[in-house]
């Protein structure tokens, strides 16, 4: 039944299917912000004194590293949650689902050159704009999601419109603040 | 039920498998894309003008991700389309399959080459060789797979010569700008 | 009927997309242990004893990526005997999911720095606190479904305590390994 | 109904997961085997001689790069042949599928080396050496899932006998060549 669904139009994809490349993506999206920390070279093999400052040293990467990784796993959640109501997956939604895709792919170059350029303020232009382009894909992929009538009947009003308001409010933040930045990094 | 059909062969394989074999090749593929984007060396850290020249001086590597990303992303789609209509996995089909995903796999080194020596005619052979090459599995695929009677009992004739007519204008088009370059390379 | 269950609450997230996620986060973490493998230089390419005692050399390394890989594939076993009595992933839950994907992600940055100084005791607290997180994070979730009724209605008390106790067991010991190692480091 | 089943013992492990786990290393592993295959540096960035040369003189690690591709598709398929009968994951099996996951992560490296030292008796010796490790794998959890009872119903003696038969074939090559190599590259 399901098959036949999916088989009755050429323009659906399988939902499954974008599930596991979406996840996949994630997943290695957010294992090789791994890659970016550098195993130092030591003079003293025994030196813990040495082997702790020279990890220190590149304390910022393992900040970055954190908050990347939170910041992907918040959006893979914020995803989880709308994409549920979502029942045929149109080659608009698709191209912007691509869009996201990119973004997060791109995210452990943006985090890699965060963290060891984190005071570059042109270095948190580019953070934060690989996040504003996620979140404007998720904003207009709802909106073509209704245009298009791609939802599942249990979607009642009052949770489109709270997801459409934190997609919203998701971003205008990341837009102000990329403003904000590219500003400063050009004016500053 | 779904266990038993594929039981009843051992000349299947199960379509779910090869499913997620193929999305997760396809998820790595279009991430460790990324890897090739390398942060660079900076004198003074917080220079954004400095940090922006060295970006731009890389600019055609940035541009290449995006180019092999929406590759990927629409043989990805074009994948999708077709392969819903196959029933059972023949081991030639499989074969193909396999010639696919190397070729898939193979991409992000052409991009990375690609993106390095845009000027280079080379480059631009090995990089549209690959697509070639997987458009010619998919193109051999389709034809094992009506052969072999592998396909869905949904699938109708126009839908059929469809998605062959597809599978035939990329193969011509790729083999066509192939030939182009090779021979303005060897002898241009 | 799986559909509406998750529709029904906006708070709830996809069990199996859940699955793809950490099983995917853990077959790339498990594999990228091997990038940190190096194919040594050699004066004399046909030498098999130059080759032999190249790799004898990194020896460490290897053991290093055997250990990693057993105690990765038996952390993904342990999640697998627990995860399968979890109906329903609340968003705490899914928080220490997220600390538990971070550690499995982190992990192969612990077995490169141990497989490269493995007589550094700094690099074995880190190593031992990367799985001492990770089994913390078994323990809170394990308590947390409880408290969330978020079980299914077949997991017997005499199940939940054999898996609690695992978990408390698992936390324990590693803790004392890494207060162990971490004082001897400090102080030793 | 499914659930049910595998809620029924703690020492059985999800198929579908451990599916995604296997699925997911193979991916990965096919991958990034093309890691190894690097850009080369040029002096003249559009001279096509120049480029073909460089790539020229790593041929071998194309050619080990298509070889590992089709070794790994092969041993995935033949694992999905067998993988089919088993109805459930014993703690022993797992065990045995874990040394074969990390056999297949090991590969990359197998493959780089023998990419760039093919005629270095022990790098094939290590190639060899890596396959014949999965065999015996397949072929000891072959005999195991017969004497846990772990197969589906539908398992006719004589695809058991088959499936054995084509195991115990392919470790006694990959020994036999094991073998040779070895003493070859000992006393040769």
């Amino acid at each position: 039944m399901a098959r036949e669904k999916t088989v009755g139009s050429l323009s659906s994809i399988s939902r499954n299917r974008l599930e596991i490349l979406f996840d996949g993506i994630f997943a290695i999206s957010m294992t090789i912000l791994v890659l970016e920390l550098k195993v130092p070279d030591l003079s003293d093999k025994r030196s813990v004194s040495e082997l702790g400052q020279m990890l220190l040293h590149h304390g910022t990467t393992f900040i970055s590293y954190i908050i990347s990784f939170v910041m992907l796993g918040s959006l893979w959640y914020k995803h989880n949650n709308y994409y549920q109501y979502l029942q045929r997956i149109t080659k608009s939604i698709f191209s912007f689902t691509l869009v996201q895709l990119a973004a997060a792919a791109f995210f452990p170059f943006c985090a890699a050159l965060f963290g060891r350029y984190p005071i570059n303020r042109l270095s948190v232009v580019i953070y934060i704009g690989c996040i504003m382009v996620y979140q404007w894909s998720c904003h207009i992929q709802w909106f073509l999601a209704k245009r298009q009538s791609a939802f599942v009947p249990q979607l009642s009003p009052s949770i489109y419109y709270r997801i459409q308001k934190g997609n919203k409010i998701g971003s205008i933040i990341c837009t102000s603040l990329f403003l904000l930045y590219l500003s400063n990094a050009l004016y500053g």
